[in-house]
This record gives C-alpha cells, sequence and structure tokens, in this order.
C-alpha cells in the first residue's frame, strides 16, 4: 500500500520517464509540450489509488494511468482551440504557440497514443477497461457538445447544468477510478461504490471550481478571477442566482451576462455584489458539502480496510478544501 | 464465399442500418451527415474480403468494417477543415454546412466512436487487431503531418512523397486488410502478403488519383481536374517533372506553382503542356503498372485457391484502372 505522495511521485516519474515523441516535429512536438505542462495529475493519481486500494500492482496500470491523462490532455487541448483561450497553467496553448491545423493534428494523434497506451499492457479485464474508457470518453465530448449548446440558451436549469458538469468533468474521475478497481479484477460492486464516489467527487469538484473563478485567490487559484462573469458562462452561481433572485434582480443578471464591455471590472462587481445579496456563496459551499458526504458513502461503502482508503479520502479532500 | 458485388451490398446494408446517433443534434447530426455520404466503402469491404478469404465469418467482423470506414470518414472530415475544402462528394464539408468547433467536436466524437466499434465484437486476436488498428491510425496522422509540412519546402523528392503517401493512404487499406486477416486468425506470413498487397495498391491508387486530377474526365473523376495544379500541390507528376526537366522547364515550373491566380485555367494549361512534353503521364502509368503487379505477386503469395482471391483481384483492378 502507498500514501498519496508516493503515489503522486510514481506519476510525475512516470511522465518523466515517458518520451513523447522527438521525431516529426510538427506533430510530436505540441503532444509533449502539452503533457509537460504538469497539472495535477488526478486522472492518473485516482486510477493507480485504485488499482493499490484492491491490492493490485501499480505498476501493471502504469500505461492505463499514462494514457488517462494523455486523453485528458488531448480533450484540453482541443477545448482551448474551440474556446480560444490564449493561456493554460501559464503558458501559451498550443493552437496559439504554433497555429490551429497543428492542434487540430497533433491533438488527434494524441487521443490516438491514449488509447496506444491502453493496449500496451495486456489485462484479463482489458476489454471492459476499454469499454469503459470508450465510453467516457464519449460522454466527456457530449458534455462539451452540452457546454457549448448552453452558450445560445437562456433557460438552462440547474439540473441541466449538473449533468453537463457531470459529463464533461465527473465521469473522467469516475472512469478512472472505475478502471483502476478493474485493473486490480476488484468485485462489481466494489468497482460501482468507487465509481460514484468519482462522480460526486467531479460534480463537488467542479462546483468548486465555480465557486474559486468567482472568489478564488489569484495567486493560490493560479488563474484570474471573474472569467466566467467576464465570459458569460453560465456557471452554478448564476443558475442559482437567476432562481433565487426577485424580478429586478434577474433582470439585472440577465442583462448584465449579455454584454462583453471591454473592461469587466464593474460588471463583476455588479455581479458579485447580486451573489452577495442573494447569499449565493453559502448556497454552493452547501451543496459541495452534500456532495463530499455523498461520496464519503460511496467510499465508506467499497469493501476494503478503511486504512486503505486513505489516499482518495486525502485526495478528495484536497480537490474539494482548495482555499477560495 | 462471397463474390465482390455481395460483399458490397452487405457493407451498404451494415451502414443504411446502423444509426449514427439521432440524440444530441450538435454531436451526432454532422457525423451521421459526414457517414451517409457513401463513397465507396473500400475499406470495409477490403477488411470483409480478407475475412471471407481465410473462411472467417464477415458478421463477426462487422463493426470493425463500420469502425474503420467510421475513422476514415473523420479523418476525412478533420482534413477538410485543415484543408478549407467546401465540398466533399458534392456537398457541402461539415465545417462549412456548420462551423469549425462542430466540426473539431463531431470528429473527435467521431473517433472516439471508432473505437467503440471496434471493442462490440471480441475476438480471440483482438489485442493484436487493437494494436494494428491503433498503429494504422497514428502513421496516417504521421502521413497528414508530412503532407502539411511539404506544403512549406521546395525539395520534397520522389521517395519522400511516396513514403508520404505510404502513410497516409496505404496504410489503411494494408490496416483493413490485415485486420480482416486477423479476424479469421489467418498465419502471420499470410497476414503480411496480404498487408503488402495493401500497401502497394494504396500507392498505385494514390498515383492513379494523382494522375486523375490532371487528366480526369469530370463527369466519372466526380472532381473537378487540375485542382493539384491550382492549389500547388506537390504531387507525382509535379515531383516528375520537376526531375526529368530541362533548367527552363523547372524553372517555369517552379514559378507556376508559386503563383496562384484568380483564373487558374491558363496556368494549369502551362503545366500540362510541360507534363505532356516530359511524357509524365507515360512515366507516372508505368510506376501504376508497376505497383499493380508488386501488388499482385503479394496476393499470389497468399496460401488460398485462386478462386477464393478473385474479390480483392477484381477490387484492386476497378480501383486502378479507373478511367483517365
Amino acid at each position: 500500500m502507498y500514501t498519496l505522495e508516493e503515489i503522486q511521485k510514481k506519476v510525475s516519474q512516470y511522465f518523466a520517464d515517458e518520451d513523447f515523441g522527438s521525431r516529426l516535429g510538427g506533430l510530436y512536438e505540441p503532444i509533449g509540450y502539452a503533457l509537460s505542462q504538469g497539472g495535477k495529475r488526478i486522472r492518473p493519481v485516482m486510477l493507480l489509488a485504485a488499482v493499490d486500494l484492491f491490492g493490485g500492482d501499480i505498476e501493471q496500470a502504469r500505461y492505463a494511468a499514462i494514457g488517462i491523462e494523455t486523453f485528458h490532455n488531448f480533450t484540453l487541448l482541443h477545448d482551448d482551440l474551440m474556446d480560444r483561450s490564449p493561456v493554460r497553467r501559464g503558458k501559451p496553448t498550443v493552437y496559439r504557440k504554433w497555429d490551429e491545423n497543428t492542434a487540430i493534428l497533433s491533438g488527434d494523434a494524441m487521443h490516438i497514443l491514449a488509447w496506444q497506451y491502453f493496449l500496451k499492457q495486456p489485462n484479463k479485464n482489458l476489454l471492459e477497461i476499454l469499454q469503459t474508457f470508450g465510453k467516457t470518453c464519449l460522454q466527456i465530448h457530449e458534455g462539451q457538445q452540452y457546454d457549448m449548446n448552453f452558450e445560445h440558451r437562456d433557460d438552462v436549469t440547474i439540473d441541466e447544468y449538473m449533468e453537463m458538469i457531470r459529463l464533461k468533468t465527473a465521469v473522467l474521475l469516475g472512469g478512472a477510478l472505475k478502471i483502476g478497481a478493474l485493473y486490480a479484477d476488484a468485485k462489481p460492486r466494489d468497482v460501482e461504490e468507487l465509481y460514484n464516489f468519482g462522480i460526486d467527487t467531479g460534480l463537488a469538484f467542479q462546483l468548486r471550481d465555480d465557486l474559486l473563478d468567482a472568489y478564488g485567490n489569484t495567486a493560490t487559484f493560479g488563474k484570474e478571477t471573474g472569467t466566467d462573469i467576464k465570459d458569460n458562462k453560465k456557471t452554478y452561481l448564476l443558475l442559482t442566482a437567476l432562481k433565487k433572485g426577485d424580478d429586478k434582480q434577474t433582470a439585472t443578471l440577465k442583462a448584465l451576462f449579455s454584454s462583453t464591455p471591454d473592461n469587466p471590472a464593474s460588471k463583476i462587481k455588479e455581479v458579485l455584489d447580486i451573489y452577495s445579496q442573494l447569499d449565493i456563496r453559502s448556497e454552493v459551499e452547501a451543496r459541495i458539502a452534500e456532495l463530499h458526504e455523498k461520496a464519503m458513502h460511496h467510499l465508506d461503502a467499497v469493501s476494503c480496510p478503511a486504512s486503505a482508503k486513505e489516499p482518495l479520502h486525502k485526495l478528495a479532500c484536497s480537490l474539494l478544501d482548495r482555499n477560495v
């Protein structure tokens, strides 16, 4: 059994040891660039923590861990292009550093590499592992499509939003855990509980992200705050405010979220004022706490000793208690 | 054993029976659109013909056949976006009918669907089948990258061009045949011969395409002629002419292939005149005949009765003898 820190160290080492291609510059160089930007490597850590939880040999899932992170980074690379985001993790995005066609083609190649990593290590459950991976990948794309559709709608409900983030964010955490559990040949009921732990953790994680975007400390969050408001994103905060607000507040919010002023500072302030009047922050905090608790119930239900669950327990807490 | 026409009919039926998603319009509608445009379905026909050649049950490879065509159409969808091609098979391309982001995201989803199709039917050789598919997919993207790199180079050799079309076009024909052979559990030597039959057929097929672009009858070819010249594409014809031409002809060709006149008719005529002076057409015909012969030697070497090879023999002839 490993500690969370040991697993995180192993994942870092796996990525440091991997050669993402020095051949054919235009195709592989952006892949190496995208994968070397670091980040928390949450998905491979979860995958390997799940292998370890059920007594599997994490070395036997090494390439699945690299594969799931490669897939995740491929989606970020194409999302950045579709969203025209100039910066990720403090560096120019691939489409900015190179160009659009390079981002399209090297993203596509990364997507293939992700599958190839999964095919590197046979396992008795490989077919189910690959089917889980494929289903998860497709759901993420459905989530991205819902997110894009939401931009053109002004009647998005909170339930629809939760379904969108389930697909776009939560299923990959659930999928990583399920794949890890399958590598260790865990019992179906345990696989399911662990998957649901991942889903609820993922939902709470995304709500925390929405909250951080509005109230985060730029230094610790690592991103500018207020960008969701600036970009008129329909977040959990906005949808809750639209639901709770009176006619005047709702009308003001709708007007603000249709505007794109050159200097967004006063727009951001006006929105945050309404959020504050409606106590949106406490409302979101309560929903995060509720999801966190649900997640922990699922983890508790997994038939392993509590001590073995420590790394996943700790990881979920670190994801959800990020300072606001 | 089926005839070529029976296999082609089966493939058409498979596609007619398949529901490419009526849910989530923005994501699946373009996929259905791209896959319903028809085309010759060469790759699934080859895959199933290979299964049948070795006495396998082609129904057991039904979803692999759909998967390989889905992958092929995904690459066309993204290529059309990267090349800014407005029309494919007489209809607007996905990025024109919808928009760029729809083309990126629905292409990515199609790519996942291709893998999912392969995972629908277990087979004792599934791991090798998937590894063959993955390697082939990556090679195609490497070929596309070489092709894009060639645009910015003026020293492309004929050997480099042949390597580019091997990756971009030929490996998918070879891969389709290899996968079909693996479904039928053919002997490794036969798998290899059949793969090489596909490679040489694919190379000849691409040279025939280059020739058709310059000399094809628009009505039977289904595309405008002279587009490669108009678009300054480095084809086998141009590279051969640059190699064979005297200093004056070479200089004229280089100048013409750096120009993009509004009305390209006289440019096309000038280029074709030089090709004619240098007898380029016969040269390319000779290379196609040589590759066709090499392909047939590989097919001959497969340890099956000659009668069983009839569909593949006929298919290769139909691909390579397309009227100029």
